[in-house]
């Protein structure tokens, strides 16, 4: 592509290393912004600065928070014995919303990755084991994504832990409450059948 | 959708301003920016600010450009008689990149469309019919895309300018150079049956 503008040339390359973005879509947002008042391209750039710069992690969970210790590990109605591993964030803010879940988190800031040079050392793993060290804890929850860096950093983390007298189970992977059988995937519903339960208890939820 | 940062927040509903990009793909963005290093995410901020700030248009063709008179307007090799009628830059950029065009252009910066309150006087149309006025031209293309807004801005700018004697044409509709007559739309094959032209013609390409 030649750009006609070198300030247009470097605000396209500069959003075209956002994940998901190309050029052709970088140069649609560029002329978008164009049209609007400036204040818009003034918020946007100082929200982008101000976020990466200012970001805080919660010192107990590594959630992003804006103060030390965030809402949720300050929070005494919250059940500090039960810890549920997840990725990040965006897993956070989905199992809140469900209302269901009463103890605390762990980010752990991603999955282990061979592939794209992520191993434990890069995310919070060594921070879960000295948790599990220095705090009472009885059961670990893990909710990572059930793909093979998913079950690679659970099967890591589990080795790490096995001597520590908790509890370590998974979130339960089955058909959704509301999908139809005969469109399930195959290896879902094939858990779902390994992983069966009595149906009384399903008859309580 | 909660979150435990006032300043994710606040990135988040400043990407999703964005066309096309929704309050979850914005918060992927800001969680890949946390991601990388400190400098990315100051380099696309500030090429945001800057890129809305200074930003210049010719003052003859007004296509983005970083001086007063853009490279195309300032090229004495280019017919300045033959003016090209383009919609935005991403319109130049593609017709450059054909190398067929040696003329110049006016980027009108959209189309006329009431319904999203864009009128003739919102676009370079005024500065166009100047142009024609002072200017000795004896060709303009219209090569706007031929949806209704590009008819009626087509067909607006033809009644502003048909008292002048200069020649106005469209740019060929038709089966791509590429394509199978079978896939072609209706339309498109239609305009291409209507609009033949004689076959020594063709076999020049």
């Amino acid at each position: 592509m030649e750009f006609s503008s070198k300030l247009v040339e470097r605000a396209v390359s500069e959003i075209a290393l956002l994940p998901g973005i190309g050029k052709r879509s970088a140069l649609r947002l560029v002329l978008h912004l164009l049209r609007q008042p400036k204040d818009q391209a003034k918020h946007l750039s100082s929200a982008i600065a101000e976020v990466r710069e200012h970001i805080k992690y919660c010192k107990s969970c590594y959630n992003i928070s804006d103060v030390e210790l965030c809402d949720i590990c300050q929070n005494p109605l919250r059940d500090h014995n039960l810890v549920c591993v997840v990725e990040d964030i965006r897993d956070v803010m989905a199992i809140e919303s469900t209302s269901q879940f009463k103890g605390v988190y762990h980010v752990l800031g991603g999955k282990i990755s061979p592939m794209d040079g992520i191993g434990p050392h890069d995310l919070k793993i060594p921070e879960l084991i000295e948790r599990v060290k220095n705090h009472e804890i009885s059961e670990l929850i893990f909710a990572l994504s059930a793909s093979m860096e998913g079950d690679t950093t659970n099967f890591y983390i589990y080795n790490q832990l096995k001597k520590f007298p908790i509890k370590m189970t998974s979130i339960a992977r089955g058909i959704g409450v509301n999908d139809e059988i005969e469109y399930a995937d195959q290896i879902t519903l094939g858990r779902s059948i390994l992983h069966r339960i009595p149906l009384e208890q399903s008859l309580k939820m």
